[in-house]
């Protein structure tokens, strides 16, 4: 099936280009208010699921016997931007463990914050891979591995104890059976998910529904640790950082690579699963802002960051307004 | 009408993205050897007509009474990554005219170049209007100017007398009347031109076919000073310099935001347009290299490269292959 168009830019008096993708918005039944485009094809989540990859590290007491606390928790669910609490954060994670960054598989690149990337150059250094933004999630795989006295060497690989782990709770959560793999980019397994059993995984991340009373209270851990530390799950200015700032714990909402988005709305008990079918994030955030909108019910002072983030200004470099983006009717209107 | 998938991505096993959009092959007749998706549609050219926006530069003689030689000529229609030698011709361009970067009206970025944008923080410095990728085709509009005895403040309006002529000369070489503007990444104006009109105008800037012998001159011109200093057209490592410094005369190709990309094979009498309905360059690129190597007889020695731009891999962070893009058969197979 063709996907629809779910979001257009306008430039001027005309749409200049648009984003097709699938939605799905379920409950923990699996019933769902809302899919459009195609919600049974598998697709990679990403980073969007490292909440998920995270719990592990709350399940087996790793979290507790390394003394991490909310922003530990945080940036082990994060595709942070490299800013210098984040690299701090990270660094105090491995040094808890006995380690350093040399035992990241992750690989470096330049943080995704302009400002980190620039005083970093300005101070001639080189990045590393605690500036990769998996670098906490990173420390989570070893963490676990740590604690339960494995070596931490090849933890990126799918037949490493701490994936087998991690494979198992999202097929717990999914409510399916993953076979089929690709690498990430920080070289750790992605599992290939159909939407609609993304987002019934994220209303049971939500709720606990369905969920044995430990997943579920670590479920609610990590939620409550990105809803008191939103920064550490993304960064200044991120869409997953800004949205949980202003909407803490009514929401959980995380961004993976490819133009996926997923969210669980706790009090609505539902889980929300995008993916932006050519890849474009600035295309994932209009449809999920959209969604925020239209299922979590706002309150007055919520309302204006919601439409900035639905309705976002194309600025020029001289600051002027040249167009923007919107979502289209069928994201906005309940049928 | 829906326009056809003609980039997928694949990540392992799975086309993981895809990309959709239009495709214009058009000569200077206005026959088409091949159109997919909408061509009629208007699109924003964007950066991708800064050759025919030179133009008036050459042909009013501008370029010449302030000694502007290839590289100046190629600035003036680049979109160049802020690497050292950028700015510093753009600073002899504006210099020449009696001018500093003050002059600009494009608004400062930070360069394109990764390096270029880390040893700029490096020195501790801020970028200027220097740095804009458009900054040597604003340094040819107010050359436009000068030579005119035009004031130059004013230049990126519609109305001034430098946008009114290069309105005429996109007129003239797509064979329509310009109606529809919006405002570009710099503040110059972008006109609405349909794909088919957009390939047909650089098939004529190919062959000079149907243009007085002044206009066919300049573009015969422009075309040799970017096949001459391709660097200077782009940058290290972008497509179109890439392309051009492997094909030289044999094509001409440039640029746009928003997932556009024109060219002009001279010795086939072709004009291509292509636009990503999503606006991802990386959709376009992998869409021209195909069109490239189905429409310009390559030699033996060109192949790799045109195969590694139509096929390119998807590395992470550690440099393992995770994926590639590629294009669908309706691009590479005649029908």
């Amino acid at each position: 099936m063709t996907n629809p168009v779910l979001v257009e830019v306008e430039r001027g008096h005309r749409v200049e280009s648009c984003h097709r993708g699938a939605v799905a918005v379920v409950d923990t039944h699996g019933h769902s208010p809302l899919v459009l485009g195609d919600g049974t094809r598998p697709i990679f989540p990403r980073s969007a699921v490292k909440a998920l990859q995270a719990l592990p590290l709350i399940e087996t007491g790793a979290v507790d016997r390394f003394g991490w606390g909310e922003e530990e928790l945080a940036l082990a669910a994060s595709s942070h931007s490299g800013e210098p609490a984040h690299i701090a954060g990270v660094g105090r994670m491995l040094e808890r463990c006995g380690l350093d960054a040399t035992a990241l598989a992750c690989g470096p690149h330049w943080p995704l914050n302009q400002a980190a990337a620039h005083a970093l150059a300005r101070a001639g250094l080189q990045p590393s891979a605690l500036h990769n933004n998996c670098s906490g999630k990173h420390a989570g795989f070893i963490c676990v591995a740590c604690a339960a006295g494995l070596a931490h060497a090849g933890y990126v690989s799918a037949a490493h104890p701490v994936q087998r782990e991690v494979r198992a709770v999202i097929e717990g959560l999914t409510g399916m059976t993953l076979s089929e793999v690709a690498v990430d980019g920080c070289s750790a397994p992605t599992w290939a998910v159909p939407l609609t059993n993304l987002a019934q995984a994220f209303a049971r991340f939500a709720t606990g529904d369905g969920l044995a009373p430990a997943r579920a209270k670590a479920a609610a851990r990590l939620r409550g640790a990105c809803a008191a530390k939103p920064f550490f799950a993304a960064g200044t200015g991120r869409f997953c950082t800004v949205v949980m700032e202003a909407l803490g714990e009514r929401i959980y909402v995380k961004a993976g690579a490819e133009g996926v988005l997923c969210a669980a709305l706790p009090q609505q008990g539902l889980g929300i699963a995008v993916k932006c079918e050519d890849g474009a994030a600035r295309g994932a955030e209009v449809v999920m802002a959209a969604l925020i909108a239209r299922f979590l019910p706002l309150e007055t002072v919520d309302r204006p960051l919601l439409e900035s983030l639905m309705r976002p200004a194309l600025r020029n470099w001289n600051g002027i307004k040249v167009g923007a983006l919107r979502p289209v009717a069928l994201l906005t209107t309940a049928s």
